[in-house]
């Protein structure tokens, strides 16, 4: 689907049945289609920034993959709460560096720390043994 | 707090009460030594991909917050659905080609594009002023 067109601006507050701003509404006005211009471009760096996550994500998926492995043939509980304040705290501080809330780091750790956990599990019950969620985990 | 103590590796499977591996008996465990040594080294590889990422969302929130602003301005919604369906199919993409489970990718998603609709939200509803939420808007 493309993002080219420009009907995906609503005007909002108009009850329920919003209508769209559509590439002929915002050509007609030079300053919504000055605007349009800019939302486009932050959009652009915005799905620049998330190629970037997703790919960290999917390296991150690996790693922790692997020590899920490691524990559940070692014996050890996917969980694990000392490291997990241990990355509260470190997250927290670097939010605060970067100039983001806090709270969206910690958001992202819960995320991230809870799937990893879930896919640990997974692989524990299965005796250590990935097997397919090798791919995935 | 220090990571460096081995005694956040806890054997799983014993009742509620969980013993703790501390940096004793991994010394008198070669193999448990091993897997306590590897499982550092992917943590710490873990921490510096939590770090580009969580560097990763401070800028994409700033963008997000751009857009909230001029959104604001021109009275358009927060929430734009046609363009909520181009990151889903685009993310999925992206996230298959990483090699990365793509519901993965999706939660990801929803957990930014919620948190900057809400704070679209609050912009929209300070009058197009980020004021105090620029900092972390």
């Amino acid at each position: 689907m493309s993002d080219s067109e420009h009907d995906w601006l609503r005007p909002a507050e108009q009850d329920e049945t919003e209508t769209v701003i559509d590439a002929d509404t915002a050509q007609g006005d030079p300053q919504v289609a000055e605007t349009v211009a800019k939302i486009k471009s932050l959009r652009q760096s915005i799905d620049n920034v998330d190629t970037a996550i997703v790919s960290l994500l999917a390296e991150r998926f690996k790693y922790t993959s692997q020590v899920g492995v490691l524990k559940a043939r070692a014996g050890f509980a996917p969980a694990d709460y000392k490291r997990e304040d241990y990355q509260i705290e470190r997250l927290h501080r670097i939010a605060v560096d970067a100039g983001l809330d806090p709270d969206i780091a910690e958001m992202y750790r819960e995320f991230v720390v809870t799937e990893a956990k879930r896919r640990h599990k997974r692989i524990a019950d299965a005796g250590g043994d990935p097997g397919i969620l090798d791919v995935f985990a």
